[in-house]
C-alpha cells in the first residue's frame, strides 16, 4: 500500500489478551470480526497485539496503544478466575481504583441464583473507577469503557454481542470501500504495471495477494479508498492492465 | 496464569505484516502454526503484533521486538509487488544495505524461465547485507535470517515450508508440556478452588477457558509446565477439585 494514511483517519487498535492464543491452542476469531464492524462505521483497525496474561505486558500495551489510536479494544481476561486480570490491569494503566460497580453487581444478581453468587463471580463486577458498562447480551457480566479503551470478553459470541452494543458510542470517519480484481496471472508479471497504477492513484491503496487454487497460481488485487469514483477509476486501470497482459480480470465489490 | 515466566526462557515474537490481516480480508493462520512448532523445540511465543504495510510501523515493531525476545519471526511482504516492503524495512531496522543476493538470484533463475525473469521478480533477491537465506520449498524465492530475526512469507503453505527449514537453526529451552481438564461446571463455581491449586503450584500455569457446546456451558482448565511430574500432580489436584464440586473431569494430554 501507499504511505497515505491520513492524520484525520479515525483509527483503532486491538489488544488480544491471553496465553491460549500465544500457545496456539485457541485461534483468534475476534480480529476479523472487529475489523469489519469498525470499517462499517468508518474506523480503521491499524494495529493488533497479542500479549500473555501478565500484568506488566498488559499495562504497557494498553498505554502504548491508547496514546496512539482513536480507540483501543481489548479482548479476554474478564471472567471470574485467577487468570482474569484485565480489569485490574486497565485500572492500573489509567491510574484509577478498581471498584465494585453497583450496576454490574445488580446485573449479576439478576442473572445468577442467590446460591450461585460468590466472591469469584462478583469479581466480574470490579470495574475501574469512571468506567461505563458495556452490555453483555449473552452471559450478563458486562464489559466496560474507560477513556478511549473498550474492554470486551474473549469468547467470540459474547465479544460480538458487546461490539454490537457499543458501536453507537463510536465516532467514525469516511468508510473505506474495497474492490477486488482477481486473475490467473502471476504477481511477478503484474508488478511493474501495478506499481504504475499505484503511482497514478496515490489515494488508493493497492494490495497484491497471491493464491494457489487447483494447482493454479493467481492473484487478488485489492483496492481500498474512501472516494468511490476514484476507486472505480483505479479498479478499471487495474482491470485494464490485466487485460493488456493477456489475463482475464474478474472484478468484485468488496473482497473475493 | 502466574507471573512465573523465567528469565532463562527462550522466547519469541511474531510480527505479522499486512493490510489484508487488519482489514479482516485474510484470517491469519501462521500464529498457531508457529506457536506449536516453536513449542516443539522449547521456545515460547510471548507476543504477536499485526502492523500495516507502512515502513515506519514495520521498522519500529521489528526493533522493539528484536531487543526484547530471543527470536523474532516476521510473515508477509516479501513478494515482487510494490506493497512488498519487508526486506527494505528490515535492512533499515538493522542499519545495513539492501543488496541483491547472488545465491537468491541463482535460485530464481533456476526456477523461472529466462523470459519470466524481470526486475520485479529480481526484487525478491534483495536481502539485507549479512542476511542468511531460508529455503522456500514451494515457490523458491527465499526468506532470510538477520541477527535474531527470521523473515518469512505470508502465504501459509510457503511460510510452513520455511519454518520446517529453519527449525534446526534455533536453540530451544525446556519444552512446555500441557494437560487439559474439561468439565461441565461453570467457571464461577471452580474459581476459588482453582486459585488455591494455582497457589500450591506456582511453577505451573493454569488457564481457565469457558466454552458453550450444545447449549451447555463448560470449561477447559489448561495446565502448562516443563516439569512433567509436577504437571501431573497439579493436573490431579485440578481433577480432584472438579470431583469435589460434583463434576466429572475429563483429562487430556495436550489440549482438548
Amino acid at each position: 500500500m501507499t504511505q497515505n494514511t491520513r492524520e484525520a483517519d479515525v483509527t483503532a487498535a486491538l489488544l488480544i489478551i491471553g496465553n491460549e492464543i500465544l500457545s496456539g491452542r485457541t485461534k483468534d476469531a475476534n480480529l476479523p470480526f472487529l475489523a469489519e464492524k469498525l470499517n462499517e462505521v468508518g474506523i480503521r483497525l491499524r494495529e493488533a497485539r497479542v500479549v500473555p496474561d501478565l500484568e506488566g505486558e498488559i499495562i504497557d500495551a494498553v498505554n502504548a496503544l491508547r496514546a496512539r489510536y482513536t480507540y483501543v479494544f481489548t479482548t479476554g481476561g474478564i471472567g471470574p478466575t485467577h487468570d482474569d486480570i484485565t480489569a485490574e490491569c486497565i485500572a492500573k494503566a489509567f491510574g484509577v481504583a478498581l471498584e465494585r460497580n453497583a450496576e454490574a453487581v445488580a446485573r449479576l444478581q439478576a442473572h445468577y441464583k442467590t446460591d450461585q453468587i460468590n466472591e469469584a463471580r462478583l469479581r466480574m463486577a470490579n470495574i475501574p473507577a469512571g468506567g461505563i458498562l458495556i452490555d453483555n447480551p449473552v452471559s450478563k457480566a458486562p464489559g466496560f469503557q474507560i477513556g478511549n479503551v473498550f474492554v470486551l470478553a474473549g469468547v467470540p459470541m459474547i465479544m460480538q454481542g458487546m461490539v454490537e452494543n457499543l458501536l453507537p458510542r463510536l465516532r467514525g470517519g469516511a468508510r473505506m470501500l474495497a474492490r477486488t480484481v482477481s486473475c490467473g496471472l502471476p504477481e511477478g508479471t503484474l508488478a511493474e504495471g501495478l506499481e504504475a497504477v499505484q503511482k497514478r492513484f496515490p489515494e488508493i491503496e493497492i494490495g497484491s495477494y497471491p493464491y494457489l487454487r487447483n494447482k493454479e497460481y493467481g492473484v487478488s488485487l485489492v483496492l481500498h479508498g474512501t472516494d468511490e469514483a476514484m476507486l472505480e477509476q483505479a479498479t478499471e486501470a487495474v482491470a485494464s492492465l490485466v487485460r493488456d497482459l493477456g489475463g482475464e480480470p474478474s472484478v468484485t465489490v468488496g473482497y473475493s
